[in-house]
């Protein structure tokens, strides 16, 4: 096996682009990933790796899992630790890196189910976040509009690979995507912080729902706020003018999957 | 007024001390805060600035509330454009830093009232995300053992100015704190992710309560677990381990102040 030793090696350069480019993820439809955590995650789910970079510690430290990918990948490089603290975007590396092919798990609509459709969400952490929580309370799936790139590394971190699992969906027209839904019996919600809003506790989410969560600074954009049959509101009581995405998000999905 | 053009000058030196060193922070009794919405919150809330730097652009951006915050500040600097770059952790500086003086609003119980202990917070970001929605959500007061600096630049931007607000107070020996209060009639309730923890939906929030939150990794220590009256669970469906900190911390708020 191909030791690499050379931090400037052009299979590191392409991994270091696509970690930092989204433009370049999406051309070549892969992504890269880091960290026990994460590369054995996606190894369970059943993604696909395109290529596999690991120290020896990292063999020695997770001897199981590496030569299970080992088996399962075929451009597998063994890097030494200065080629690892390269690749690293964490201060301490685990020495594990992999660049895996883009793969949604496609969301089928179930009017009977329960959704999120996020809104313009800019920053990674905070997609991962929010991805994480719609995974953990069993929301039937994400529909993402004007958002951040789901590959990018710190959304995958905050992810915890919530998108080994989750199904996703991108539309570039969610006010239409939203009448739609209406028009096929579905409730759709806009999470907007206005005194005319319902509080969302009053809300029935018994049946079918598509909820929006929207930017982090400017909330849901009003084209979207339009095609919504209601807007509800999180009741607040602080000084603070509103909870930050990933909070209002986790408390928003908690209502509606409950 | 003093004009600050060179990026060595002994007070941008001190500035970026104390905005990096939190026993620095500690020893000086001060804190450092940047931008437009922190400055100002900080104002509004009465804070005790001790230094304010700010840049030409700045005040005419700003005019009406940098001429405020002049008005009540005895060392002023102005600062180049440069010097407001060495002293922004963000990319794109609004020009604006003060130094505070540290002054917590002190918690002062009431068996009626509804709590958070934050136990083992590490990352700055979750601690002032957590208090940025305890304050929102009307949460009476913040109790943290072994957490991060709430005084990190990184918590204050996450914050929102919670602090400013917010009762705090700080234990070394929460355990004992815990017993003392279930003791005085209040509840005490761990939140842990174990399979005999009660469901948070079913628990009584009616009367006063204290809810811890844990570590990011580790969760609510053993001893504080053992001096809680009861674990509570937010029932989940993913195969994600758990929500992140922040998004735990607000269904768990949310539950209790409901």
């Amino acid at each position: 096996m191909e030791k690499i030793t050379s931090r400037t090696n052009e299979k590191i350069k392409r991994f270091l682009k696509l970690s930092a480019s989204s433009s370049f993820r999406r051309e070549q439809s892969l992504y890269t990933l880091e960290g026990a955590r994460l590369c054995f995650d996606a190894l369970l789910s059943g993604e696909e790796f395109s290529e596999f970079y690991f120290t020896e510690r990292a063999r020695e430290k997770f001897t199981r899992q590496v030569d299970e990918i080992l088996k399962n990948t075929q451009n597998c490089f063994l890097i030494s630790e200065e080629v690892a603290d390269k690749l690293s975007s964490t201060a301490s590396s685990q020495g594990l890196f992999a660049i895996i092919k883009q793969r949604q798990i496609p969301l089928a609509f179930d009017t009977q189910l329960c959704y999120i459709a996020l809104d313009g969400i800019q920053d990674p952490a905070n997609l991962g976040a929010l991805s994480r929580t719609a995974e953990a309370l069993g929301v039937n799936g994400l529909i993402l509009y004007n958002c951040c790139d789901i590959y990018n590394p710190k959304a995958l971190r905050a992810s915890m690979g919530a998108f080994f699992r989750l199904p996703v969906m991108f539309t570039d027209d969610l006010p239409l995507l939203l009448k739609n839904k209406a028009i096929e019996g579905m409730l759709t919600v806009a999470a907007v912080p206005d005194r005319d809003s319902e509080d969302i506790t009053k809300l029935d989410f018994s049946s079918g729902v598509i909820t929006v969560i929207g930017n982090e600074g400017n909330g849901v954009s009003q084209s979207v706020i339009n095609a919504c049959m209601k807007k509800a509101v999180i009741p607040m009581k602080g000084r603070a003018e509103s909870l930050n995405a990933a909070a209002a998000g986790a408390i928003v999905m908690w209502e509606m999957m409950k």
